[in-house]
């Protein structure tokens, strides 16, 4: 029996999770159709996206390049904006795989459209969980997680009664710094930050786990995704980044979603939920090979930004929003070399105890304080930067 | 609102998993009606359960003892043999602890009755998987595991679909010799054998731990209760026995469950499935304070009763009956001093190997096949005794 394919659009096609995506998809080619993609500034990537997978739809940020773009996808293929490409009839399920809050809008109008989202866009639930969550309640919506950690966290709750779950333990391979002594983070390189120990990933996540305030968006997350309170959340160190995270429950059960690191098992399992499909790619686990998992609790001292992040997904309102933005300009500036590395949660504490913040903001309001959170921060870093010259 | 009792037998009540039984049922007592109790030779404790869990109807293997029993649990109490206490109307749940051959009866009398049976008895499903799955399948009635290993499994294919069950892994502790050199095990004593590094349990069961033919037994139980071939169920040694087992999907990806070991937890999950209850007395995990879990693969030269065991489980019929009563009695030859440790895999290799058996045996002919090997192993216990006094 031919079974219909999966209609997916891939927003954030050209990115880490965009690209894995598309793998995932040309395992399984009968399994799936892309409808459509829309990519960043990598326009020769998309072009060559789109000649390979012939979209309905095609969307760039670079909107020069429209023309260049619609030839390689061919004559049918229109152009749509991510939220309209998002809300598309002849899409099943939407990969919202763009950084920052891009995707936004995007997962809101799928949700609004009773589409499947796939969430890779940390940003999306920690600016604006209250209204995403309630989009997707309200309409035939629904979210499903690609971060692994939450992937991990989901799958264990398949079957099982949300009421029963007593508390949700988020693992953290420690970052790129995890063996260094923290006297010495204040002078750690942008490149020293993107050794990440088991992860492959983009520049500012890979910045983000080594200060955990990555950790920290997941809790916010999670919080999210799975409607536990932010004390039932917890972080533990596991340096081999194997048990992708663990569930404990009412009586006591706790069970982990294990395997190699590689993106593209979460992925596949949001494309193809409630199916599990072989997958040709994936390392398999051999837990004989691995020897040992290990497990240690997290050291606040070395990553205050996990504490700031679980501070404000407690706060909530439209402080998460500001955490967000105000650590996205100042991981970039301090990528760019602009300011320390111990410099970003200084950044973002300064910024959350600026903010005058309201408790169940509105769409607008979060994206007001993003702006404000951002143009803060980047005042900041450049008194930073500028103190540091003299 | 007044949810209904959980009515309970609990057959093998004064045993090792009988009394954890118990002792679930005390923490939750509102939960709970005890309606069958049914013991051993421990007519005291018997007595005292049924002072404190008035059953409607119980059992002894002493019947000298019925009146004492009876007066201790109260004028309104029943006698009845095992088979008709578990198909009992007033029973939802009967748990099966009884040791040996005993269950077998039992637990078809339950399923055919369409009671959900909570199975501790490994020998029911070693020696007549067959025809115990058919009788669930034919019925209303239902298994559902007690042993820990096999509770993890299926919790974690609690929302999931057999079908993509790629892999079973069962984990061992690797029992009281796993770091004995292999030239030593002729000479251990029984003494050490029931020193056992994790679980605190039955002699026969701890001893089986020691050689590992129980997680042969278990491979065997499991390939019965999932309903996957042998070749897909693997043994890894894990010294913590903190993960209970795993399973590996089709996608790659891998879940476990995990837990202190205690066996009120996975006897809470049979009791009350498909809901979680709070659990009172079972200690919660704390990874980071655990540190590290260790996994090897299994030594099959240190562990020939493992390797007869699966190859058993492959060639099923008959031969697992053999396997587990030659097993029983080696096990209680060693116990009692007659036979050393490495005689237990001789002796049951010798029965398997001179066992003219049956590929697809009625209950009878398993039950002669069982009786058959406790006579030959008993015979062949006596031989090498005699040899080592020479």
């Amino acid at each position: 029996m031919a079974v219909a394919p999966i209609r997916v659009a891939v927003l954030g096609s050209t990115g880490s999770i965009g690209r894995q995506t598309l793998d995932v998809i040309r395992q399984l080619p009968a399994r799936f159709r892309v409808v459509g993609l829309a990519g960043g500034n990598n326009t020769t990537l998309l072009e060559d996206q789109c000649r390979e997978f012939k979209p309905n739809v095609v969307c760039c940020t670079d909107s020069a390049q429209h023309m260049a773009i619609k030839a390689a996808a061919g004559p049918k293929t229109r152009w749509a904006p991510l939220e309209e490409m998002a809300a598309h009839p002849d899409v099943d399920v939407v990969v919202v795989a763009t950084v920052g809050a891009a995707g936004l809008g995007a997962t809101l109008s799928a949700l609004r459209a009773g589409k499947a989202v796939a969430l890779a866009n940390k940003e999306v639930l920690v600016m604006a969980g209250h209204i995403v969550t309630a989009e997707a309640e309200r309409g035939r919506g629904e979210l499903r997680p690609v971060d692994s950690e939450h992937s991990a966290i989901w799958q264990c709750l398949w079957g099982e009664d949300f009421g029963s779950v007593e508390k949700i333990i988020l693992t953290a391979s420690g970052g790129a710094f995890r063996d260094k002594p923290v006297r010495e983070l204040d002078r750690v390189t942008p490149r020293e930050a993107l050794k990440h120990p088991t992860w492959d990933m983009g520049r500012k996540i890979t910045i983000d786990s080594a200060t955990l305030m990555n950790k920290g968006f997941e809790a916010i997350e999670a919080r999210w995704l799975f409607n536990v309170p932010m004390d039932r959340i917890e972080v533990v160190i596991h340096r081999e980044s194997i048990v992708h995270s663990l569930v404990e429950f009412a009586d006591g059960s706790v069970k982990a979603q294990l395997g190699e690191p590689d993106m593209r098992l979460p992925i596949q399992c949001a494309l193809t939920y409630p199916e599990r499909l072989p997958s040709a790619g994936v390392p398999r686990l051999n837990l004989a090979r691995t020897k040992a998992l290990h497990f240690e609790a997290p050291d606040l001292g070395r990553y205050p930004c996990l504490r700031l992040a679980l501070e404000t997904g407690t706060k909530g309102g439209s402080w998460p929003a500001v955490l967000a933005a105000a650590d996205e300009v100042a991981v970039e500036q301090f990528a760019l070399g602009a300011i320390g590395f111990t410099d970003i949660p200084r950044v973002v504490d300064a910024a959350l105890s600026a903010h005058t913040g309201a408790a169940d903001p509105t769409l607008e309001a979060v994206l007001e304080a993003d702006a404000w959170a951002r143009s803060f921060a980047l005042e900041r870093c450049g008194a930073l930067q500028a103190a540091g010259r003299r």
